[in-house]
């Protein structure tokens, strides 16, 4: 068994796994960031803890724990930067193993997710496969022959940061024209914002949202287009040409044999996914050859802590 | 030993290897494609026979024969795609080891090439590279843990075909955007035509090529460049942002070791190289960790020989 640990700004969730990816138990507690991150890893040394006790499990069934973290991890399980937590260079893995005495290891988000798809969902018993978490940004999570690709310094699979274009807004890294400000949630919200800035105001959008562009989210988007609204139409084709191009991108480069679609923007489902499809067949470069499967990922919320047991599971065999 | 063929749009070169990597023999042959691919194949298979018996070998001395290709082939050694050569479906595998019975390689010129910079040159001993020739288009090698990588179905490393931007004029392959149009020998001759055209007369480059704008190569731009002319500098600034974002696009992709450029470009040496590295630290995604090491591609033209040889031992090994 292992225990899988989803680090998020927001929540510390952690679950029990045995070697099928059935989840048998899980906790979780707020990250509460501020308070410094020895408060946070006493915390998650505390879940992993009390997963064990509750469960009543021994803790020598526990192989190994995996961690996946909304940022960087070198190869030593010390955590390069997180961002939202505030945290760079934090020896994460050193301060688990000497309270806990079980390995850990540690990797990016979108990466643990990628490795619940590849283990257990839409890229099961695939060769090589991506999954693209399409949310306020955009992750990526590289499986190459079954194991998780970061690269030769750890600094791959940064997908969210390719450039594809000309934006009409910058990065919050502070470039232009990254993957993201097409092809994520934000993307989408920015640039329906925009349209109707712009005057495009015979939109059902506006009636959903109160008048109040603040509260456009993708969801109001996507339902607004499959009911024909003409500016939802507009902002959702945009997107699906940019996202289009980066999965264009992807091909040529890596050729792998799945890309899976997932975060919030992928609950648009199959609406979305034909879309892309259908764009991505007028876009390929070889036209009569196969080329990557494009589906929906599986796993939602679950991917976290499935993907992060199975990094432990990949990191002791 | 290994024969090595690089078979071109205007010569094939065929060349004896031993296990080292030293060329002991050459010969080559126009390659008329005109004619028809029998023709051209027959020519191949004579410049086998032809170096067999001029460098006094024995047959069963060579292990494999690698060929690089202006094109793609397929898992089987047939070709799909050549466009160069008007060829299509071509089992040239197939033609090959029928009427010579050694065992035969194939893949991608640039694919080839990557391998011999990685057996022997730029690449030498690192884990994952890439090399780009930046010729009149782009063409991208991938070594992965000692192998080359063509993607799962062989249509991947296309690098120069990967939208980074909107373009004043559209490729070849009829999208914009594509990195061979920022970034190769055709893309800074139409730029500098253009800039010229709009009326930026006052630059030595028109002297150097007696007012044809027809005669412009990227040699005379470079050089132009590196006496200080204006115009000139202006196209090879160009040039330099977006060979930048490529190259940015695939560390945060693949994250490599190395990444060697090669091609015509590459022989603007250590004055374009020092402007790429200066410019990719200045955009690198995390400013403070190591990322690809940017070097010039070791090899010129006999790359294509003992890259092919090469495909051809790992071929058998």
């Amino acid at each position: 068994m292992y225990i899988g640990i989803d680090l998020g700004g927001t929540n510390i969730a952690a679950g029990l796994v045995d070697d099928s990816g059935k989840i048998l138990y899980t906790k979780s507690t707020p990250t509460l960031a501020t308070r410094g991150y020895k408060a946070v890893i006493d915390d998650i040394n505390k879940l992993v803890k009390d997963i064990i006790e509750e469960a009543k499990v021994e803790k020598n069934e526990i192989k190994a724990i995996g961690i996946g973290i909304p940022g960087l991890a070198d190869k030593d399980g010390n955590v390069i930067f997180c961002v939202n937590l505030g945290w760079e260079n934090i020896p994460l893995r050193k301060m688990m193993e000497e309270e806990l005495n079980i390995p850990v290891f540690i990797d990016n988000d979108a990466t643990v997710a990628g490795l619940a798809e590849y283990e257990f969902g839409s890229m099961k018993g695939c060769k090589n496969g991506i999954l693209l978490t399409l949310g306020t940004g955009i992750g990526g999570g590289i499986i190459l022959n079954g194991e998780v690709y970061s690269g030769v310094h750890g600094v791959g699979s940064e997908i969210g940061h390719m450039i594809i274009g000309e934006n009409f807004y910058n990065c919050n890294c502070g470039k232009n024209g990254c993957f993201e400000t097409f092809a994520s949630s934000t993307a989408i919200i920015k640039y329906t914002q925009k349209l109707i800035s712009e005057g495009n105001t015979d939109t059902i959008i506006l009636q959903k949202v109160e008048g109040d562009l603040e509260k456009i989210n993708a969801k109001v988007i996507f339902d607004s287009a499959k009911e024909g609204d003409r500016v939802a139409k507009m902002a959702v084709d945009r997107l699906v040409k940019y996202l289009v191009i980066g999965i264009f991108n992807i091909v040529n480069f890596m050729d792998p044999e799945v890309i899976a679609l997932g975060g919030g923007i992928s609950n648009a489902g199959e609406y979305l996914l034909n879309l892309v499809k259908e764009e991505f067949e007028k876009f390929k470069y070889y036209k009569t050859l196969p080329a990557a499967n494009i589906v929906l990922a599986q796993f939602k919320n679950d991917a976290g802590i499935l993907g992060a047991a199975m990094l432990g599971k990949h990191g002791v065999r």
